[in-house]
């Protein structure tokens, strides 16, 4: 994510000291592969309509995703590896209005963790072929969840057995 | 999280070597506020219904929150503290019947991290009131976000501009 560098746009506000960063640590447990290499190829949102996206799995977390093929739609979370994080304000369009990082869904924020649904289409392996991905090629995988929607039916279905 | 201690059940399967969580660091940004002490107390999934929920952001982080009020529904992401991170498979009901950890949105996962969309009530100073949560009282707060939905919403109006 390169935003604008390290350049402020008109409006925009940093935090006053450097971020610590060490609440808390993530192990990446695997990467996306899309076929959006720059930022500017990112769609603005993914669409279940959207080209095939790779979730390719570390072969030491394969065994977690026993079971994943009963779920149709799948909540991903990954790590915006490129996002600067001291943002605190911030003018996506560069047209001088500037918004609170926390009513933005941009990248660039103090834990530049993104999330989406995604539609699974098949599973190979360690992999899951999905569609819905807006991320760059590359991105460094956090989770894998079936996503909410989905459960709470699951969850109701069971409930009437 | 207890789960249940250290001890596995019947079918669980761990990793073979300690988790390394190094690859990023998170920082908390806050706090959340709920009503449930221990995991008995938490129900299954939050309702926009269900209690009142604070959640308190560090000073430093409160002119992130900028323009919040827009928005009627926000994604929260939290830390799920007290759970065990090296779970592959679990059996959530201690049945018997075991599932990988992916195809279940138990606390219990490589990196800990929870997501709820919540109800925005009113926002008081540097809290928000929301409605919808399920985790434990004093849970560290990761991120903020408007829901997708939406923010989907608000785009597509945006266009008909």
């Amino acid at each position: 994510m390169t935003h604008h560098g390290d350049a402020l746009r008109p409006g925009e506000t940093v935090l006053d000291r450097p971020l610590a960063a060490d609440d808390a640590g993530l192990v990446f447990i695997g990467v996306l592969r899309t076929p959006f290499q720059i930022r500017d190829d990112c769609p603005r949102q993914g669409s279940f309509d959207g080209p095939e996206c790779r979730v390719e799995l570390r072969p030491e977390f394969a065994p977690a995703l026993q079971g994943i093929e009963r779920h149709s739609h799948l909540e991903l979370l990954y790590w915006l590896h490129r996002a600067r994080r001291d943002l605190l304000s911030q003018s996506p369009k560069a047209d001088g209005e500037v918004r609170g990082t926390f009513s933005l869904r941009s990248p660039l924020r103090p834990n530049p963790i993104g999330t989406s649904v995604v539609k699974l289409e098949r599973r190979e392996g360690n992999t899951l072929i999905v569609r819905g991905l807006d991320c760059l090629d590359g991105t460094p995988l956090l989770d894998v969840k079936p996503d909410r929607c989905g459960y709470t039916v699951q969850a109701r279905a069971k409930g009437l057995d």
